[in-house]
């Protein structure tokens, strides 16, 4: 019996453009899933653009026009890649069509925006997903996991950070992301380790930001200078619901540093530590290892740590960041189809920028305050 | 205008089958190839079996008749990842029908049936590839650029291994892989090491082997025990072309090792390590940096290594194991198309055959044995 | 023509009182010192402790009287080892009876009784050093001088940490180092990781602190159980006067981990990266590496990194940290004898203990505090 | 009651010279040895040069007549550190004196020089003992217990080697260390792997050389060039008693490498690694932990690894290369006093020298060769 199909839509045929398609090509290989995928139609600029990226991509049809897109009742599932200000009026008007929507990060610049896009979106009843991909890895799965299971005792600490340095040279021009509205280091970067932390150690309750420009004027791309107002560099500490502390950082001024996605939690029984620079290892400390054989051990990614199983049946041989993208595509594909909750949908990207912004907030008035 | 159309039949549909499969969907997408690639038949070796490998990989026709699936006129591109001893006879039989072949390593358990392919496939003009994919690493690229542009200097020393743990454990029974023909650690993964010492040094022209037994009898998987006599650890010196030395270690009972494909390379200017076991870096030494400032460093794959650009723009998200198989998938079309030559053609497997056996001459005769 | 002698006197006999004595024999041997040091007498709690110590470590006298050794005028030099409390105490004697004194850290539990020692020494005109032995690692003094140098452009980020787990078991008694006054991770540890980032970046100029108590209450030692009011986590944000903003964290909970006195520096030329867990090493990003080359270089330390040189004349070989410990007292004494500044005096100590109590308070009160 | 003495007489002042000083200053502090030691003597080249080392390290007389330190009836150890040629001629006399002997490695050119001084030092019934200090590391005993409680099961795998590059340089001259008789990087260095190697695996019973020279030729040191005959690279395939193989590799043109004395061993249970490039560390893959939560784990050395403990009472805080020069005195002394055996005395140096030249003659005759 033929499975029924999910026609898609993509809006953005950039860098995270060419990831969903990625996934959603990859992802019907690897994983058994209810629905079978179609590429139907892609948005670009203009018709050439977006005639071009079809026939790269494998999209039966392509348009300029993204409204038309979202208002053909041929698409059932939207993938927005546009410029983040665009985020919101495409999902909304996706959402408005009926369409299940996925929508990379951020989800808007203000957490007003996004609690608007989660409710529509909920009132409306499609299914939605924010592309939080870090968290997509197999070994974060086998970090939660061991943490919801007991193996690290009570935590007690957390310690994450997401620093790149794509923005460190000071002769670098301006963009979109210097945005007083939802620009930054921490909404860009600092989110993604927001996401972790809460992945794997709960709510976090309590904030005390620390948002830092170190640039303070950048060229404004047209031979003049402009000020900059948003954040190089994001820090905060944190109280989890669960009783445990910690601290993020978000810094996209990290000479050097191109994925520093990294974090350990420390219990009261054992400790986690992972770098995204290595991401398909996780480092376990267990307390409960014999005197003088204690260490951090490296486990290293394998075919215990589903989903790896699907991609490679033998450890060691690595996932890549473009199959990260194809485990949420599947995660998000399963849950249209009711098998599971939506991963990480609208709900789940206005909570980060709601941590985003009460980081903003107390940075501001220099105090805590409370999420 | 349309691209021609290369039509894809794949014999086989476990671990490798399934890599194939991924690297045909996907370096299409990644590369801008002169083909249009269709997946059109699959062989497994029930009716069944091949339906439903068909169904899941996309395939649009399926058979348990594999040389029904050579035979076929529509069929452009025989890809074989069958059990080994039945490489040579697929392969003879899909050159003689004018295909194209790519082939699962190793090409034939013995150099001779190596050279008879690789003189079929020649004669006959097909294109043919066999599936060394760890040479496919942009980080190896890198590191042949920067040895054959003289970074390092005069190349002295070569160090390489492929150790692997999945046949530690002397329970587990014997298998085809130890078959007296063909099988053993150094020709199953000393066989991986092999290429790679060649794809950076040049040709090695002599060797000192040792193969050693070490679970000198298994289980042979009905109840009895089965004496072995292939090599658990194959492990020769090396004297290249170009005067270095050398040593390479194949290994399958290397406990706690997943995919331990490491080097390093001295020269007289500089040096290199490499660890498959972390193969998004590459660390390099240079002997010309100001002193008290020398050190190995981490170089991150990055759009600076081609083709890891292609697959994302952003340096240090990393590729995957079936990322560095689209890229052999795109060198073998591309070669197809005249572009450039076969990347690692049959030819090439017979040589590593050559030096597997050489080796293996070398270990009964206890002497040095020129390749 | 003898060199003149330097007496020592030294109260206390524990990990670090064998450390000092470590040092003090040590380091004329590694350093050509204008004192021979003569090690005089040593005091302990009672008089066969002390006649122990005395014949194991290799003093002439011992006594049970520290009053004794600090008042006998054949002692020129004072090392105190003695609890934290007791401190001040024996510093002002010593100082009041015109010998120079080593103190291990914390100099005093409160900043006004650091200031009192500082003043106190400079008037009576004797030298003075507080142990912050990883500040005399040459990989520090080759990160300083880099980052003094220019090497690594403007500084914009520090982050540190100094996080053990010697008190996460929340079944080990609380200790004076639970003592309110005085006591807590961020006064235990943080106080090292704040003195390295002066070290390397110079004066702070705010902070916001955050201290935190993950385990509310202790043994007592004596059968009963007693609150715990003193941090187990210190935290703090930073801001540098040379514009640079940072972060760092003491932390006596962290599970697993034994010395993690760690930091990267980020400037707009280079960044380093350092890990107390592998302190011969230093690891260096210099922005200037060609395109394709660049990375983290693991620099070792070696000759061409002062002092390593006078304990070892071949790279990699290694110091440990009692061979810091040598380096602290070469130091100290070529200061007594006026060759150059006191690397780590009492005025510096104070330093530390007022940024501690800065974030103490900044963490108390919810808000900034300047230095 | 005073502990007896025990008077030492050291000839050469140079690196291992001060390293023994070092030794013989640090271990009576951190051991509670049986004798109390006397720095006597300390003979060098020249009447200055000898009273100039005696003032620096501590000695109370000096002479530039070795045979008259060998001679004087208050010396009961003779250190010997002078080059390599001198080693035999100095220890003979010694030992014929009556003195126990600490000579550095290698012990003499020849292995039946080697055998001449063992054979001389038994029959005079000194204590004797090698420089072999590496395998003074606790984390080395650490793995030698680990081999023989059987934590890692049965041994079937050494892969060792002692790399350095400070030969790498082509265009510096010729030394004693290049002499056709007793140089060469196996002798140099490849001695200190395979002294790990038997120390961790047991006896070796066969091997298969391949000695190779690089630098053909080399700077004479007065404006002239010289051959070289001796190696650069010594490497050798391996034969236990246990059943075990392996190999090793003695290199001293391995550009960037410092301190690559690096092993791993894998047995049927589990397997180890360590490097000495981070010496404190031992890493110990367990196949007994639980699926999915398997690793390497990274022991840090501590308290719980004897004599580390001694050195410092805290984990992590590490060991330098002096402070093994140390544990090797106080193995020695301890021997001297009847404690235990010898723990590398002539007759280990021997063996050591033997197994040099076996793979020299195996390189040579090019095959095996039993030891």
């Amino acid at each position: 019996m033929a499975k029924p199909k999910l026609r898609i839509g993509l809006i953005g045929t950039g860098f995270m453009g060419k990831a969903h398609v990625f996934g959603f090509t990859t992802a019907p290989r690897v994983f058994d899933l209810d629905h079978e995928l179609e590429l139907r139609t892609v948005a670009d600029v203009t018709d050439d653009a977006a005639a071009g990226a079809a026939r790269r991509m494998g999209f039966a049809r392509s348009t300029a026009d993204w409204r038309s897109l979202i208002a053909d009742p041929d698409i059932d599932l939207v993938s927005i890649t546009a410029p983040n200000a665009l985020h919101k009026g495409m999902s909304l008007a996706a959402i408005a069509a009926g369409k299940h929507v996925y929508c990379e990060k951020p989800l808007a610049p203000q957490a007003a925006d996004a609690r608007e896009m989660a409710d529509a979106a909920e009132a409306r009843g499609v299914k939605t997903q924010v592309g939080f991909n870090y968290v997509c890895n197999p070994m974060l799965a086998l970090a939660r996991d061991m943490i919801a299971s007991g193996e690290l005792g009570e935590i007690r600490g957390f310690r994450g950070l997401h620093a790149e340095d794509y923005m460190a040279d000071a002769g670098s021009p301006a963009t979109f992301r210097h945005d007083p509205a939802g620009g930054g280091a921490l909404a860009d970067l600092g989110s993604h380790v927001l996401a972790t932390a809460e992945y794997l150690c709960g709510p976090i309750r309590r904030v005390l930001g620390d948002c830092a420009t170190l640039i303070a004027e950048r060229p404004d791309g047209r031979g003049g200078r402009v000020p900059i107002a948003t954040d190089d560099v994001g820090r905060a500490f944190l109280r989890f619901e669960n009783g445990a502390t910690g601290s993020i950082e978000g810094n996209w001024i990290a000479m050097g540093r191109k994925m520093q996605h990294d974090f350990e939690v420390y219990g009261s029984a054992g400790a986690l530590a992972f770098s995204q620079e290595r991401f398909n290892e996780l480092h376990f400390y267990s307390g409960g290892d014999r005197r003088g054989r204690q260490g951090f051990r490296r486990i290293e990614a394998g075919p215990d740590h589903a989903p790896y199983g699907l991609f490679c049946v033998a450890p060691g041989h690595q996932l890549g960041f473009n199959d990260l993208k194809a485990i949420e595509v599947a995660g998000f594909v399963q849950a249209i189809a009711g098998r599971h909750p939506e991963p990480f949908g609208f709900r789940a990207g206005l909570r980060i920028q709601s941590l985003v912004e009460a980081i903003q907030q107390s940075s501001s008035r220099e105090c805590w305050v409370d999420v």
